[in-house]
């Protein structure tokens, strides 16, 4: 049974907007225009079957993703749209600035240099929406 | 609707077969003592649902699949597995050799040179047990 | 033998020029600025002696610069420039999506989003340059 | 104020110890045949100022060194070794296992299938030691 | 003995400087913003007592750091910034271009065209502000 | 005017066997048993265009590529042969170390302790051979 048979997950779509008000639509309207499957490998693949298990909740699994991301170190975007999905799903700010520390030693003062660039954009743009 | 409610796809198993023949029980297997949905989401989603997309052929996918593990340098079994299944779905050892060449370019030298220890084993594992 | 005996090559610069009108002058030109041989070594190095190897067409050449340019994933400017110059060889817009989309299982989901981002841009500066 | 007029950090061993009973006497031992004062940079450094910062909890800051060292793919014994700190501080298998699943959204397949490998091992080590 | 008790390291402020005038205060202004202690990390660890060590020269240690830089690829800001502290210590632009070059071979073509987008602007800020 | 043409580097050869007796015919040997044009690429373009340039000594260049190679953390042996290499060409064991743990702040502390087990590695195989 593949992507083509099935829908858009509901609880995927959950998800995401848990993460960020908006966010499912958002993503399946700009992948959709590239693809009719892709955003359902997004939803549905990435948010409902792995994201979506059980096992971690959604806080642990935002931070873990975040420590991911400032690791990667080429994904600035997603670093700044998960820093503030994790301030939307109860990580603190100092939290997430925790994490942003400590990837010093794993991934060197560069890339926790770069992550504070995100920490600060995530924080401020949190803080405006919540006003 | 998620990984926990559909079954094993027999696409993607097909397509794991392809590759290496004996692939997908292995996989499915190995995974399955681990977690219930792990298998499934390594043969619907990757294989069935990404690489057994229409739009490219199985051997350009793996050529693809080649460069980007000389490319991301740390996956050295994974990346033997993906030349022996080239070479399983007709890529040429000549052909084969030319992305390592070519990722010198593009990945360094040090990636090119791991390479060739990854291509030199892929080609003596296929030659063996093609005899 | 050494670049510092050679001349630029002019096989070099026509693959240049078949991936982008214009390329090989433009790069040595601005390379040229820096260092005298430094021209000579992208120019004779990487496109006459590898990129121009026999072995594999440019276009699947091309399609696997772009497979590695995503997974190492710090490359924008060139993932972009080698998305149009993949298109300018025939590569068509669905199969560099193929790629893109691939990719997020052997990159990850963040470089599959930063190469839609550039697939985005190609596309549009393809289609611009094309009327 | 530098590391050379510092001793040993009595509160980084703890933290070590907590992680591996008997770590930081053997990391002091092995990294002492080298430099005086390398095993303070780890020690203080890394363990004491950094790891042994309040804000996040042991369990929760070692759940994100293994996303991290997931992420980075090219540190295998460091991943083992934190892997089986996580179990003794407290992470279960399945919490573990969470995180490697986790990791093939965000790092790609390969590297989730290279924690696998990992996270046996971890496990295994884990079991034996604590019979 | 942790961070928490010790003072900001003049030593380390002094290397910070020396690399690019007034960088410890703004260095130390901007991180302390966010937390007490991460000033101090920065400035006694990583400038005092690593890159501040006896044994290598500063001229040496920021052409290595350079070379680090150009090969992780994703941390332009920095690499802009140790290339002009580069010029400040005494390396030449000659000797700068070097390093990018000969990365061309260790981290790809890729890393080495970014490096000589950073290496522009380095050479032009540090040109400008010494005239 | 192409590799094709032209005849392997003695240039590049020499460059070689001084970083490691005999590396030239070793390599070219090994590397001639897959195709006839990769010897010249890897002796004529890396040693003899590249490492072979004037600007920087060759005691810095070696210095450069094993920060590069720790940086990028999955070329072990490479970074062991050029560990041996440094020293061949003057290197000392104290300035080896210094780069080794100066990389712990630029690529993070698992690359820096992947190092130390090269470090360890290459210097006890110095030594022996020097006996």
């Amino acid at each position: 049974m593949s992507a083509h048979t099935t829908d858009i997950s509901e609880y995927g779509k959950e998800i995401m907007n848990t993460l960020q008000p908006g966010l499912a639509d958002q993503v399946i309207s700009k992948l959709g225009e590239l693809d009719d499957e892709l955003p359902k490998l997004i939803v549905n693949y990435a948010f409902a079957d792995v994201v979506g298990r059980p096992g971690l909740d959604i806080k642990t699994r935002e931070m873990l993703t975040v420590a991911s991301l400032i690791t990667s170190g080429n994904a600035q975007p997603q670093l700044e749209l998960h820093m503030r999905a994790s301030l939307n799903v109860g990580v603190t700010e100092k939290e997430l600035l925790e994490i942003v520390i400590q990837m010093a030693i794993y991934a060197g003062v560069p890339a926790c240099m770069n992550a504070i660039t995100a920490y600060r954009n995530a924080v401020t743009t949190f803080n405006k929406s919540n006003k």
